[in-house]
């Protein structure tokens, strides 16, 4: 580069590795933090390094969590014999803005892709087959409508069904190829509603 | 909110506060930076409280810079005869990165704007006015050309014409590569206007 002083670039560079930040918007945001109060950039710090430190995943679902079991898993108003399977964190909060879900949930933290060398046991379903021996009768596949998803779903649902409990699926109502967490409410509301078994 | 840890939530405000980055967006970027390698997030965090602390402005220009006076303002070889006047330290670099411009520089960090209360001594026309003495023969006024960049392109242009110097204005016109079919009336005007023999 040369345009800028080092410690300039080295901002410029780390911010152009977060997903969806090109140079130009890197620059612009990294002018930006230099012209913030002081006030400002020391909670953008703090709120940073304190999320890194604070947060860890839930030992028994997965989530994010600051406080372990996380406090859907420790809820006592929630369904303990419904778990959701779904692939990642924000899938988790996409699905509690509808406010209709009142199960548990279980984030694998990815899916099952060969193409990416991921196979099952990358992902937490050993996990799942740990949870469901008690007292659970329903677990709820939402995994993305993608090939990946799709794949995945089968999987899982193979591995539970022989145990007697009833798996399903959320409905097509997000469209084919879509990201679960780009759903409406709505459109999430109606494919829960619509789940049919495996 | 309710749907995020409460350290996720702040992390996730304080991305959304940056420019350009809305709801959305910062929750992407806040999964992806709990989910990142550890040394990375470090290095994130580094960068950012870095520069905040190693970069100032420089005394002379009021550049971002390291070392003071900056290494623009401080470099033997640049013409110290012409000074480019810009509102931002971000126009440095787009003029830096022409590779044309051999002059020094004077970022204002801001414009004269009264409708939100910015006037002449809010930004650097003082630091300007305290730098002419000295040798400086050309100051191209190179703020942006919409309404406060050219009210304070004049505002300047009247400072100092009275006290010698020759006093430019960076041309309006076509830009290269544009189309003059979707230039705007005031611009295509200003190109002709500005005609040079071939």
């Amino acid at each position: 580069m040369g345009y800028y002083a080092e410690p300039i670039a080295r901002l410029i560079e780390e911010l152009s590795r977060l997903p969806g930040i090109g140079p130009k918007t890197a620059q612009r945001l990294a002018f930006h933090i230099l012209k913030m109060p002081a006030d400002r950039a020391v909670r953008l710090v703090q709120a940073i390094a304190g999320a890194r430190e604070s947060i860890v995943y839930c030992s028994v679902c997965g989530n994010f969590t600051d406080v372990d079991p996380c406090s859907i898993c420790s809820a006592s108003h929630r369904d303990r014999s419904t778990i959701m399977v779904v692939e990642e964190p924000k899938d988790v909060v996409a699905i509690e803005k509808t406010r209709d879900y009142k199960g548990l949930y279980h984030v694998l933290h990815g899916v099952i892709s060969p193409l990416e060398g991921i196979g099952p046991d990358d992902i937490r379903i050993k996990e799942l087959l740990s949870r469901v021996s008690s007292g659970v009768k329903e677990v709820v596949i939402a995994t993305n409508p993608d090939v990946e998803g799709e794949a995945t779903a089968l999987y899982i649902a193979r591995l539970l069904k022989p145990l007697g409990l009833k798996v399903t699926r959320i409905a097509y109502g997000i469209p084919m190829g879509g990201d679960l967490d780009y759903a409406d409410e709505i459109t999430l509301a109606k494919a829960l509603e619509g789940r049919r078994e495996l």
